[in-house]
């Protein structure tokens, strides 16, 4: 049986989601639109949905006239088309450190609902301001997986981490100037933290960390209890 | 109500297990063995437990004279104490791709099984044979959450990453000479890897790794299951 | 006897085709298009043939008006006028991680017939689709050199190094985004790869990987037998 | 009037506490017991008083026993002879993040109060456990000055800011392995901190940030009142 | 009592001025013309001034135009509305290397004076013609805090350093070029700098020396005398 | 059928000859000799033939006492046990720039010698006395494929590349000091080089250039003559 | 005496002529037409000529109206008005390894002439064609000084270094791409070259190798000779 | 007729005094006794002077009684063997910043000496106490060619060169910590330099700074005056 479909300049892996549990997902950028169009096409025959990250507006218009279904967001930059079957339990945080990585905080936001995830946002509760994190305390060790963008020092992982009994997946942004290197220093900084638990997806990418999160929940709903 | 017990050189975290799941974890490097075991001390008073991680063969010595019921693990450099009470559902699996990461690949086996996870492990089997890895492909795709540990050019995580349905940790290690630049170039690599679903921790970081697969098979545990 | 001619500007190499093998190749960029096809011209009157990389469009627009024989790929960016006498025994196999990366992948693909190799193209098969590139296998192991491109994490020549007995050329790509570094991730990734028999060459340097691999072939079409 | 003291091998600065408020401080690191001798010999006679800042336990016992006036702290490794005339109003807090950065944060904390400041100490409150230092923040918005002390990701320095009016002197540790790269991530994560009002010393430099503490309280101990 | 109004968008930290001394200020890089228009509402409402930095013209002229009272500094890039109620005693200089540096300068001028500071200016007095700077010395031993702008080698505040009994605050800038790395060259050169009672901020960052000069002043001014 | 024997601690390769054209090598650096000795048995029990690479003398000495027929090397620190069946025709040239960088060398040599290749060194030919390079080139442009080794600043592959019609692989030394960040500079230098046809292996791997090198000559020995 | 001017923005330094030999020379790069015009003014009434660098065809084209005696140089892109009084013995040689890298030649060559050296050209002998190099080789030895501007891999000062007894000041340039990081591989490069007599100036900085050059003439011409 | 003895394991260059002005000199470092040993013999019988750097005081005394004529000098780590045949006139001034930079410092002095020139120390007139520096102003002002040493953040060489009319030569020092990358922010610092005439050689090689003086006194002293 064929596991992958051969357009002329791509294999699109129409198996992917028996393998592993999501079709594939199209990253936009540097791709035209005349190829993102044919692998939704295929995509939507297959599975009856698909996810296209990183697409500028204007790429976006032109395949919304093609796929009037298709739902575009301008700050997180995606376009869906289709969703879950269904949604699983518990709930997936999103915490932005500032407003400036909230196209962070959205990419992960909207892929985790697009993957039958219930999410929660958070925004604006950078470090430097304490108890605008506090205030949301409670909820916070309420969430099943945290996400947990940063742009600057990305310092607030550290400090989410050390109050939950949840894994938190930490994401730097490209949000800064100068010794942030654009992004490197916060990545670097994340993955020195002093607490446990916590894993860290490169610069910008809300899509994986949102993507491990919605693995997680999956893995959850599935039910691995205890015997 | 008193949250940490303040030792003149540090504040013990006793309320840690109520707050994030486990016992605080003492990293033994750098701490003199009269420190460690005065935290060895509380720490155990309060929850009947404790781990030490990266501990050298002679600080173990000293420590397993004072405590008789503690036992150390050279290849991990863990010294564990108690255990946990509960085994939870599903499996942690450890990959190694060559046999020098084996150090890490053990630091994070221990960790895991000592936090009360169930670890499966599968040594050298690094891409350069990829038919090593691939007779153990239906073992893989089983796995709960897989920890993939690689020195070198750091490849092995993105192609177990595509293989599975299960969230993927991926740990670099200081294994490498020259362009390897000390374990920089695994973990930048792994930071950018095409597969989906996979976070990264600090380089030799296998604690890090199984603290939150443990999270991870803890939440499923504790059942979010679909409503 | 002159070994080279004394443009005003530069000194072109007509020696070269003798001592090397090939005649001088034009880099494009940064060249202005009057000097491109003043060497050209003389590079034409001396070997009846030539070749320009890294040249845009428009540029190659101008040119082609004035050298109807040349040919331009836009997706290479390689414009090419004349060609091989003569073919090779063997067959250059180029690889290629992703759709992204053919720009390089045909860079080399285009270089490497032009002076004289058969070219074999396998595209689309990253390693975080295992299966997409075992079902080249067959062909893989019947590749005299290989050529292999790939960006992000740089994994793809590992995997295929482990799988063949014949020189493998690593090209890491610009694409990708973040801790990739602009290429510098997969450029040193690629350099500590576990596999044997394997060497680098510059980022999205498709062009001199080609090269290589044609002096490869050369030499064994040349008759290096066993006596 | 002569300004400095030629001594065969250096210069000793007899003009510097007239200049800049102190006296020169020896950094003893890479030279000799000899020389530190003769340079403590040249300042106890102009000044009354010395310090001698990396000073190893040998090269300490050398010097005391020369010196016996001197006193020598094994963590901070510092040797002072002699002290400050007069306390400033005011109080410098030095904040440590974790136990493995006592020996900068005593290094900060004994330079300055030999220059004259009241010091509080509040080590052990990283901020992965945020509730240890925010059962400190009364304390901590009191202070004058704050030198936070940290390793691994340096985000304390961050929070501390954004909770006080006072100037905030961040300092760097070397402590932490792998991608915190000696010390430069959290250096380069505290440059790019959120919060307003910080400044960065070298890695492991708390000498130098307590130099800068006393500075300031000097400044406001010498009254620049609004009029 | 609430501590923060809940834009849409933005949490805006009404309660700043009280914790820390001074109002929010507005980083103007990457918001939109209507977010900066709310925020700048809402701290106008609360505080009876503002201050945005990092604003380009074509953003200043829009806001100009709704908050006639505002005024715009090309040089700097700072809008500021409203000012200090009152002027500390004491005054910050700002010295600047080179004519390339004034935009930082600035920046650092401008935002001291918004804040209550008296400002003087010693500019063009890069080390390479000493004489420039030795012609200000006593100017420059008389400053209560000293901000030092330097692009290129960063070499100013090392010899202004060693000049005065006050706090230095340093400011690389990211004028130059080549092995200059846009900055990080003088930034790191700072923190190595053999003058001590020196701090630095991140590059081009005149907004954060000016902040911590200004707080150095209102510790001043709120008299930490000697009792 | 089996095509890896499972010691307790690593996976012997023993397919690997049928699929690669030559037996694993074994890595000395970090394996003990309890672990050498248990591979090698495995690796003579089916190939009759075996090589260590960096390898201690003390080592050494306990594995040749085992294994009597075994030779060291100490320059190169190959141990080596059997060699080829057959000598391939052509031969493969290792020019070293420096004498510092003869252990480079004499790894690739040795490496090239057991896999079957006639080998003609040249030492001692650094850039910087071009006339001791030119007496050789003669012999140089007579070379099959060229290995050609440097640390400093790695300038002379680009000299050698220019002058031959055949592949040059690029070893970069991490001998040099200083700015030579060691080894990466010349590493860098070399994947930059203006001199076609050449690629480079990981600073120090003198044996994986040879071993590129081998399965060349093997290439060109199996035939791959024109049709 | 007053040693320089100040204009609103600037210090012109009317003394430098006196003091280092040569008067100031203005970087155009970031400067206003409007205050190049006017240092230029101050310039020409103290010293009769100036020379402006990096100032693009745009500026220069608005300030040879105002100054119709000023000369504009695309290449190099120098402004040049007035010349030097007299002419150095000895001469200047500027080599360039590749026709990428003129800019940076013609900036040194044009900047030594305006300082009162000759200077001789020669152009496009990058070392992977080591014979066009060599057919110089009569002239290189008999030069003064050397500047060699390279880009790539920078090698060709270490070749020419090793032909000569006079000083070699390398110049690496900006042309490259990937591993080049954008001149840095070549800098780096230069500084560990093995050949001695040499020393380095930043990334394309045409200008500063021909100012000391020139200061080494001047020294010559003012006679240091035996005594 | 021979330009180099070919020794087993190097080509002594002994044409080099008549090619470069200067004899071959032999780096100790990495170098065993005998071969130095052997070195030597040859030079001092072509030559009737050699000389050895980076030489251990071990090494020392071992070639010390080889060769009785030869002298050691511990701080700079140079053994020198015969010296000049005459003193070139004019000065080279040696500058060090530190008493921590002397071991650079003398392998300048000593170097500079042994090669003919008249050599004057200036040391430990570090940028932070500019009035040291200043007190020997005259006499910087009448060096023929100045050498200036820095560790720390390298600013001495830009204060130097903004004072002489006289080529400066910058050497960046190994001394120093944290942001000071072993030499490498010195380095980068020293190549940004505002000051013009001014280059730099590799960390800690004071050596190369001497060599390059030296040929610069020779070209002065061979005489070339103005015609």
């Amino acid at each position: 049986m064929k596991e992958f479909e051969d357009l002329d300049f791509c294999k699109v892996d129409i198996d992917r989601e028996k393998r592993t549990g999501y079709p594939e997902v199209i990253y936009g950028e540097g791709k035209s639109v005349e190829n993102i169009s044919q692998i939704m096409g295929k995509l939507i025959d297959h599975h009856g949905k698909v996810m296209v990250t990183r697409l500028s507006q204007e790429k976006a218009d032109l395949l919304t006239k093609e796929y009037p279904l298709a739902a575009y967001d301008a700050t997180s930059r995606i376009l869906s088309y289709g969703g879950p079957e269904r949604r699983y339990a518990g709930e997936v945080m999103v915490l932005c450190a500032g407003t400036s990585d909230l196209f962070v905080g959205e990419e992960a936001a909207l892929t985790a609902e697009w993957m039958g995830c219930s999410v929660k946002r958070v925004y604006d509760v950078g470090v430097a301001g304490i108890d605008r994190l506090l205030a949301h305390r409670e909820e916070i060790t309420k969430a099943s997986v945290l996400i947990v963008v940063a742009g600057m020092e990305g310092a607030l992982p550290s400090v989410v981490g050390g109050m939950v009994r949840r894994p938190v997946i930490a994401v730097p942004t490209s949000v800064g100037y100068g010794a942030h290197l654009e992004g490197l220093t916060p990545l670097l900084s994340m993955l020195t933290s002093c607490a446990s638990g916590m894993s860290v997806v490169n610069i910008d990418n809300g899509f994986g960390a949102a993507y491990q999160a919605s693995l997680i929940l999956q893995l959850a709903s599935e039910g691995e209890k205890d015997e």
